[in-house]
């Protein structure tokens, strides 16, 4: 292994020697839950744990992967694997070049000497998990071991995953801590580690990050010197939206450039579970194809719609209860009990949505499951579209209700919520519940009182949550695979441990009880963060100000996350943050909508918050178009601009490709100049024998060939043309001169 | 000669000899106006015909060009250029195509020896043309003779010109005015020999003529079953415009990749008038760049803005004036003269128009010239946008005005037109010249008149002037040369032809008299038509059907006219149909809110195309809103749907590009396959002895190393971890049942 570690040393993402042998070479970790044999018994599955892990040592074997198996504790083996040399690992790194090259992932292909290649492009430690990480996955046709956890013949594989690498958890936790701006040298090293897709992610976070003081500094501007809800800030925060999401685009292009992974979701990893109709052979690549029409995915993926109004509408009718409700009990309900009464909503709501949200999850990926996608990346853009859905749902419909449905039609509706009055008079009773006698009126501060809630108090509890939940998840967990060991009559002790490997074993353990990173959720947290500002920021100017505070601790918190408790991510590619891509397109879209009504309905009214005067409903509507024009002008011109200013990453992305073709040419031809010399030469040297018009004289003795023979023997060389120029001239013009 | 004819006569657009001798072999002829010296004179260019002559002689020869000069009649020479060797032009053709895979236009690089890969590749008659006049024109720094009509030192030289090859053009009109439908071979055959930009023309309005069909039943049922101004046609004909401009992008890129054209506008003709700041030498390529800065070009493209505004409102200010005296003479106006006074609009609109139609196109052009554009394709689409705004406000102004001005508040207004009798009464005259008295009431079929008229009666008008006015103004034009050669005092008579070649330069002159043929006039024709589909075809639901007949016809008459009344048109590269892509959408777009206005305002009317009932502002405004975003929604849609049905050009290209890829790769390394079984079979074997392993023993004696080392030798064959896992669980299981 010397020279591969040399190799991994010699890579940007500099690994010492001390911290690769810290996790003893191991590359993956396998959990095998043999205690679960007894349950899949039940599936029908009669061979036994025995075999099972027999057939998957062996296969892994196959695959080039060496192994050892430790016990995990709680009825699961801890397999340990690493690919089985040094010139394995090698070839699969230059196979997986090779192939990134001919799907036009990479410009040019890697040396033909693989030491050679090596040295000049030295892997990273993220490219040498990935590899391993596919050779363990990938299916057995593609060169994989085909091992999928928790699915068919591998149903007791728990998970695969990689180790902690604790130095340089510790080391770059350190770095970002004492840093405000995470440049671009941090996100190459976070690249090189945990791969692309993560490292988007922080890239994205970053970026937002920077950018957000642009509407922090115009917040504070309107907070303190503009009206509320002033159309000056509405503008440029709409503005600010346009170009944060387009700059992104370009932004995105020149780090998946850089970062050698443009296009790389040619290459796609297939998933285990498609189903396909027919295999067919490609005519061209004569690879096989495993083939499911388009038109059948595209039929089944318009039940996307019925879903998407089924679930939205179960969520928002239940915000919507839940809020009638609070507004009853808060506003206008005065009869006992009102202390306690007061937070039912909250009861309801935090009881409700979650359960209704799960439910919902569940149809969504059951749903995504059937539209039966060939690739991963595309079953999880689909989920995550339609768990987008359901968050913007729940993230957003509560402030549209208190802004276009209470304030304004408040007075009108809310007496209909006294039921209780209307129930109680019913039944002859003397006493008033509610004030509906003093008359209702809308609270003013309600909006702004629940934009800050969304804005702060919901982050700074989803951040706590976030940090908070995992930890104890875990430790509910592990409390019940004990229980459940002990139920099923094994021993929960690890006594099996070499003693020498006692510490490591033990923390491999710890990290088999984390939770997998999944990046999406990160993504779709700051996504819908964005959302706030785009639909809801003329409510509180200095939104974004809290945000900028909120993201500054957020993105090192996310740090703090993957290296603490969750399990080391696989690092996977990727060239774009996705499907939030067209999240965020969607949200300035209708962020240009929601402003001009926010401010449209509430910059005319008496009391800040306060219901709206004197408003039309073609007023309304005009300015909600006028605002939805100019969104969509304002980004055709930023975009077109943008594309005409030179993107770095496509500039150099077409560069590279040229010089590799003409290194190509130059290697086969000689240099393209010379070609063309020698052919001008050899041209030249025709040239007086006029050689190209007398071999016309073939067996076709036209008219027409000698006509034309004739005629361009007529003037040979170009003096003749020039003096028969001439003399047409002189007699065209000395004919005249006789004339007169 | 021979070898040359055979090639050209293999290739897919055979040439029978017969017809390559017709011409005399000639390529190009350039036209050498000496009679225009005198003028230049003036201009401060002392040098004599003679000299600018001798040197276009002489450089045409030096780029390899041979020449033959003849008597071109009225003070005018023609010279027959050729290219000087079949070598020469075998030369070019590679050259050609190996900057083309440079540059990615082609997936493969042509074949090593120049012979094989013209065999495989047999060149094109439009090939051969489009390089010898890029031979002819480029700039010497690129290989060419840099010739610029009427420029700079070239200001003698009056058009370069390729003749027609009249026997083709025979078979070619035979052949199209015999059948229904052009077909993909045709289109091929176009392609061939007039290149693809033009090739893409006759796709399109083929496409287009096929795609009619549809809304032109879709428009019969609803003339014949459905109410005027029907909902339900209005919505049918949006999806139809939205469906068809998706699929044709689509189209597009498929025939761009069959006729191997796609990416090809990124080798671009470089504009000669074009002025850059500085020269500097690219970092990667090497290559001299001439680099104007893009955010200059960006803020004098902003004067567009300004510009677009007062075009469109001085044009529109004159249609508004004509119409309001149109309407006032027409339909108020009672006095003495009306019969010949009503038709003064006429005139006027026929006089303003194209007079203030040519000034703001001569602004167009110098702005688009003063944007200084590096090729000539942006510089022609910027022109191109430049002119469609001006199209668009004489075109569809007259319609909107009626629609949306005359019919809702013609009731309103037209009395304030009503000056005349106002100033007569002033004047204390008693007659009345006006029926304002009896109450003025708008005309409800005016609206359906005025869509007729530009439905059908100027397209025909149009397809007239445009057959007959290029002929009417050759003659024109010739007498006029006539006249002045005779000023000038130069004989007119051309006697100085040999007499065999009397009938061939008589032929060529004729053809030196024609109009240079633009594609763009053409695709301005089918996109304005478009948009009277998309705009206003609920006024009159068989628009289409009146389209489909003349589209039958203008396909077949555009190409007589590419034939017979232009000069031969030099077969220039394309992959799209350009800017007029973008002209469709925005139509498309346009036309949803259009459609929706048109429908909501006059479904209500009593009378068809009478004045609106009952409407209301909110109303207008909700229905456009509707079916903007109907329309937003349905194009997603449209285009989704498409992305995922495979296109079978991008799937041909990226197979194209993989086979390449893979042939290299197997050319460089053998194939992959072998390379990764070499690697296995030097893994398998190292594997018994475990040498990655062991080799860890270098200098640093960490404990981890050997902890390691101890750690992967504890089970070093697969079936070791088989034992060591089976060893646990039994033990865990087994411990247990001790407890028990």
């Amino acid at each position: 292994m010397q020279a591969l570690k040399e190799a991994s040393r010699a890579s940007g993402a500099a690994t010492p020697p001390s911290i690769f042998d810290a996790n003893l070479d191991v590359e993956y970790v396998i959990t095998f839950r043999y205690a679960n044999a007894g349950s899949s018994a039940q599936t029908g599955d009669s061979r036994t744990p025995e075999e099972q892990l027999e057939r998957l040592l062996h296969t892994l074997d196959l695959a080039g992967l060496r192994t050892v198996v430790r016990d995990g504790g709680n009825g699961s083996l801890l397999i340990f694997t690493r690919i089985r040399s040094e010139k394995k690992l090698l070839g699969e790194i230059y196979r997986s070049r090779v192939r990134d090259w001919l799907h036009g992932i990479r410009p040019a292909a890697p040396e033909k000497e693989t030491q050679q290649s090596l040295e000049n492009e030295p892997f990273t430690d993220g490219e040498r998990l990935r590899l391993v990480y596919s050779l363990i996955t990938l299916p057995n046709s593609e060169g994989g071991a085909g091992i999928t956890p928790k699915q068919g013949e591998w149903n007791l594989v728990e998970s695969i995953f990689a180790l902690h690498d604790h130095d340089f958890n510790k080391k770059w936790l350190k770095d970002w801590s004492t840093k405000w701006i995470i440049g671009p040298e941090d996100l190459k090293v976070m690249r090189d580690r945990f791969g692309e897709k993560i490292a988007f992610y922080f890239a994205f976070i970053q970026w937002y990050f920077i950018a957000l003081t642009v509407p922090a500094a115009i917040g504070i501007f309107a907070y303190l010197f503009l009206p509320a809800y002033s159309s000056f800030f509405a503008i440029c925060n709409c503005l600010w939206s346009v170009v944060f999401v387009e700059y992104w685009k370009r932004q995105e292009v020149d780090l998946a450039v850089q970062w050698g992974s443009r296009h790389c979701s040619s290459v796609q990893r297939k998933r285990a579970e498609f189903q396909f109709d027919s295999e067919v052979s490609d005519p061209v690549t004569g690879e096989k194809i495993r083939y499911f029409p388009a038109y059948r995915r595209l039929l089944r993926q318009s039940i996307q719609v019925p879903f998407a109004l089924f679930a939205a509408s179960c969520l928002a009718a239940i915000i919507a209860g839940v809020f009638s409700i609070e507004i009853f009990l808060v506003e206008v309900y005065n009869g006992p009990l009102k202390m306690i009464l007061k937070f039912l909503p909250t009861v309801l709501l935090s009881i409700f949505i979650p359960i209704v949200s799960t439910i919902l999850t569940g149809f969504a990926t059951k749903l995504t499951e059937f539209e039966n996608y060939e690739n991963q990346d595309s079953y999880e853009a689909a989920l995550t579209q339609k768990i987008f859905i359901l968050n913007f749902i729940t993230g957003y419909f509560p402030l549209f209700l208190t802004a276009f449905v209470y304030v304004p039609f408040g007075e009108v509706l809310v007496p209909y919520l006294d039921v209780l009055n209307v129930t109680v008079q019913h039944f002859g009773h003397d006493e008033k519940y509610t004030t509906s006698d003093t008359g209702f009126q809308i609270n003013p501060s309600r909006l702004k009182a629940q934009m800050i809630y969304f804005v702060v108090t919901a982050q700074v509890v989803g951040f706590v949550v976030e940090t908070i939940v995992p930890q104890l998840k875990r430790t509910v967990f592990k409390k019940a695979k004990e229980f459940d060991s002990r139920r099923k009559g094994l021993n929960t002790e690890t006594v099996l441990d070499p003693p020498e490997e006692k510490k490591f074993l033990d923390r491999v353990r710890h990290e088999a009880e984390l939770d997998v990173y999944d990046v999406t959720v990160d993504l779709r947290e700051m996504c819908m963060q964005f959302g706030y500002l785009t639909l809801f920021s003329p409510i509180w100017p200095v939104t974004a100000v809290s945000f900028l505070i909120n993201n500054l601790v957020e993105i090192r918190g996310d740090a703090a996350k993957i290296c603490m408790e969750m399990q080391r991510p696989v690092p996977n590619r990727a060239d774009s943050i996705g499907p939030w891509l067209h999240n965020l397109s969607f949200l300035t879209w209708l962020g240009s909508i929601s402003s001009a009504a926010l401010v449209y309905m509430f910059s005319s009214a008496e009391l800040e918050g306060g219901p709206p005067k004197d408003l039309t409903l073609y007023g309304l509507l005009f300015s909600i178009m006028m605002s939805e024009h100019v969104y969509f002008g304002a980004r055709f011109i930023v975009s077109y601009a943008l594309s005409k200013v030179q993107s770095v990453g496509l500039e150099t992305e077409r560069k590279e490709k040229f010089m590799v073709r003409k290194r190509y040419l130059e290697e086969s031809f000689g240099t393209e100049n010379e070609l063309i010399r020698e052919e001008d030469e050899k041209t030249g040297g025709e040239y007086t024998g006029v050689g190209g018009v007398s071999s016309t004289e073939d067996g076709r003795a036209l008219d027409d060939g000698a006509l034309s023979e004739k005629f361009w023997r007529s003037q040979s060389a170009w003096q003749d043309s020039v003096n028969a120029g001439v003399k047409i001239m002189d007699i065209v013009r000395g004919t005249d001169k006789k004339n007169q």
